[in-house]
């Protein structure tokens, strides 16, 4: 129940997003930003589980119970900086083609929140074996979007 | 059942904390944007709840929920990057007595986080009056610590 519950609680909140994306009236510096901070922050993260998997850094459950967690909760997040007019304004790898299909650009967002709420699943097993596909398929999510969506 | 439980995430994790605060070896300059970025992120979420306590925003109790919520999430995140060292090596305003002091300031961070679970606690009621209190306490958790901590 608590498990299932707290797995609950981002993709939950990503709904709510849909309602308020257009809420902050900022200005396009401070949105990519902002992005850029939460998108950062999952990367972050990414970083010392991605040294777990390849075997680099000890395995460490409750570490990696908390990165993916966080990973997680930050998912719904950094889509709400992708303002109007936010393609330009600042330093951004943003590629405007995200403004131009703002449905795929979404799909993208939601697919990493699925796959890093199946990561904390995972991670809950407390097993590097458990997790190995999973955090694979969360990096995949971002490398998709990357692709698509971002500068080199 | 359910409020109770996804209350508990925040905290539980801040307390897992603990164990791999140490465990990012990473360039001050990196810790100082990953920092940055999620404390920027903490003032974002705050900035349309502050608008609708003020009354300058309609009150969604929705997008107040899921602000506070975000707000809450992030509130353990940001001090691991806090890292030996990072008092300089980047642009930050962050005060060398973090690092003389890290037991007040990790009471100031765990401050935050508490006052963060009660505003999610009060958006759940679903009214402007459950949350005006814990919305300022809010608002002073974060203004204690910079008052004491953060240069202007």
């Amino acid at each position: 129940m608590q498990k299932a519950v707290r797995l609950m609680c981002g993709v939950a909140l990503a709904g709510a997003l849909v309602g308020v994306a257009s809420a902050q009236d900022v200005k396009p510096d401070r949105a990519i930003k902002y992005r850029q901070g939460i998108l950062q922050a999952v990367g972050w993260n990414m970083g010392p589980m991605a040294a777990m998997v390849k075997g680099e850094k000890p395995y460490n459950k409750d570490e990696f119970l908390m990165r993916a967690t966080w990973v997680h909760e930050l998912s719904p997040m950094p889509w709400e900086g992708f303002t109007p007019g936010s393609d330009q304004g600042g330093r951004t790898k943003a590629k405007p083609e995200i403004w131009k299909d703002m449905a795929k650009f979404k799909q993208y967002g939601e697919a990493l929140q699925a796959a890093s709420l199946k990561l904390v699943t995972a991670a809950k097993v407390g097993t590097l074996d458990a997790v190995k596909g999973p955090f694979g398929d969360v990096g995949k999510a971002c490398s998709n979007c990357h692709d698509d969506f971002r500068s080199k």
